[in-house]
């Protein structure tokens, strides 16, 4: 495997508190020489849905090497496993609590993949309620420096996945939910833009409103209007142009959102 | 040109959505020797304005070789720009929607302008929402690898201004406004210090509040009080010792400020 | 001393202002080679008592050579020190404000103190309003190319010191205060948890709640059940499992908590 020298966090830890901090200096006390690259420390407390749509929307663009941290991890110090995980020559090292679910269908089965069994390589003292900074922080640190997963524990065969997002496909329309409410206030469904091309869209309903007008960006439409467009992200996305879609419309994740067809 | 080694970001993409995390991605995997400093990823969403105060009370204490990838970009997929700007031996990557204004009058005329009109420098595939990191984000890295930004385009004249604030001067008086609120509550204005040097102040008001008092910090007011100081970015300041101007005066960005001087 | 070549951030600066950012480039271009950690920007305003838990619950992790710099400094531009101190090998620059009390109770009195008195460290002009800026950030930056604490200024005897937070013990009680409201609504005491061990508590009192149910960790109580345990910082905890006990409780930093135990 080639070397690591990149290491991310993510994080529901926020920055406020000291959690974050703590993971850092466990970490560069391991190794001082790592480069450390915030992703996030404001995935919503305990949202391991959320983790996983994130995980899956930034990590397919890291290099081969790269070691992410992810610490959302509502079940500590329960019977829940830490793991190492290995995709796409990435290494992932989290909670098994289905935070990984969508990084796996993004980057493809786990190549290798570890309980962390190991104590060598955790702190000595080790809190029932910060894994983050006991184990899974010292773990990702001994990965940098070239430690090789099959060290950090025993092989498992598989990880735990969240159910998926409500979608049925019917011969006229498509049901879906939106599944991320962006900084914007763009709302980013799991209908998958493959879905649609090729089609005939005739509305996209959301909250009782009827979205007519597809554009390809949002400069496009006029200043405050409702469009649907194909996000970057490969789904199908709501926006309001020069405003917020969410706040304007009433709609956070998991709402209802539905595609027509001509016939 | 000195070796490009350091890169910073400042975007409106919030912490919370995976969009940032995904630039830095695309960045490492270009260059992963390469240093990324987060200057803010909360600038107001979409406020080209915010963004061009930003730059300029920030880049300029940066060293020559510096490259700043700059993505607060309303227009994304439009007909607008993508330049490469260099201003005192620093790079800025960004939208021309005038986000770089201010730091123009801070750091001089670019000696080098370019449009990004190289796609061999971009990701092979360009969403129509998200040139951040398909564009803006490898063309950065390429600069931190020492790719001169005459590889990256076109060269272009000049990049697109945004209006002056309002700032009026007479014989009495000077009128300006709030042109940032900072964390603290402080109301920066768009009245620079030198105008005040060596006039005596009778009073500045601001929403039909008048402050009589001049101090040099905050400390040195009675707690609670409502002073005038010169800011540390070297324009007019209003803070409240040990509270929160803003809210205490109900007062936003673009809220008129004057400052009345003795005959 | 050993090179110290790590250097980190905590303010109160927050993301949406440039003060931070302005740090970071007055601090490249002094040692552009230096690895910059932001601790946090999230420090609530002028709060010196918060920055000094923060810095007591993360710097403890962090490896000798590292130089810490702390920006929460209500008192900028008057008559309080700027300081370096000295800790377990790591260097603390901060405002002599008391920031520092709860460090020093972790890491051991300093044994290096010296109070910053040698403008030769400093940039050129220094405003009255932003010391970070003008004198913490570059004293922090040379003291990572290794100019010893000696040479930035004056011996000083000790630092000021925040008073205790209320802690009465009696026979049959503790009595403590909520030190700290984390990101997930969690209450951290300043009830050391070497109080509580061998003893049976019978009840832990806040705001007119009794909590009768220790747990060892949050998954263990029932979905929205509050329960108390040992933190993973060393205090009692009281938290709501799947909840955010301070929104449940309305409880802010300094409320009233009690420990009783049996005969």
């Amino acid at each position: 495997m080639s070397q690591h020298r990149l290491l991310t966090l993510t994080t529901d830890f926020g920055t406020t508190s000291p959690y974050a901090a703590a993971m850092k200096g466990v970490i560069l006390s391991i190794n001082p020489h790592i480069q450390i690259f915030d992703l996030s420390h404001d995935i919503p407390p305990q949202d391991t849905r959320y983790a996983s749509y994130f995980l899956a929307t930034a990590a397919p663009y890291f290099p081969s090497g790269t070691v992410h941290l992810v610490v959302v991890d509502p079940g500590v110090g329960t019977e829940r496993r830490l793991v190492c995980a290995e995709m796409a020559g990435q290494l992932f090292v989290a909670p098994d609590n289905g935070c990984l679910t969508d990084v796996i269908k993004r980057l493809g089965e786990p190549r290798q993949l570890r309980e962390l069994s190991q104590p060598r390589w955790w702190r000595p003292e080790i809190s029932d309620t910060f894994h983050g900074r006991d184990i899974l922080a010292p773990t990702a640190a001994y990965l940098t420096l070239n430690i090789e997963p099959e060290q950090m524990g025993s092989p498992i065969r598989e990880l735990i996945r969240l159910p998926d997002l409500p979608l049925n496909v019917d011969a006229n329309q498509i049901q879906g939910v939106v599944a991320c409410v962006d900084t914007f206030g763009n709302l980013i469904t799991n209908i998958p833009n493959r879905m649609l091309q090729k089609r005939q869209i005739v509305a996209v309903r959301v909250k009782e409103r009827t979205i007519a007008r597809y554009c390809r960006t949002y400069g496009l439409a006029a200043p405050g209007e409702l469009i649907t467009l194909s996000s970057s992200c490969g789904h199908l996305e709501i926006a309001q142009n020069r405003g917020n879609a969410a706040r304007l419309l009433g709609v956070e994740v998991g709402e209802p959102v539905v595609v027509e067809f001509q016939d």
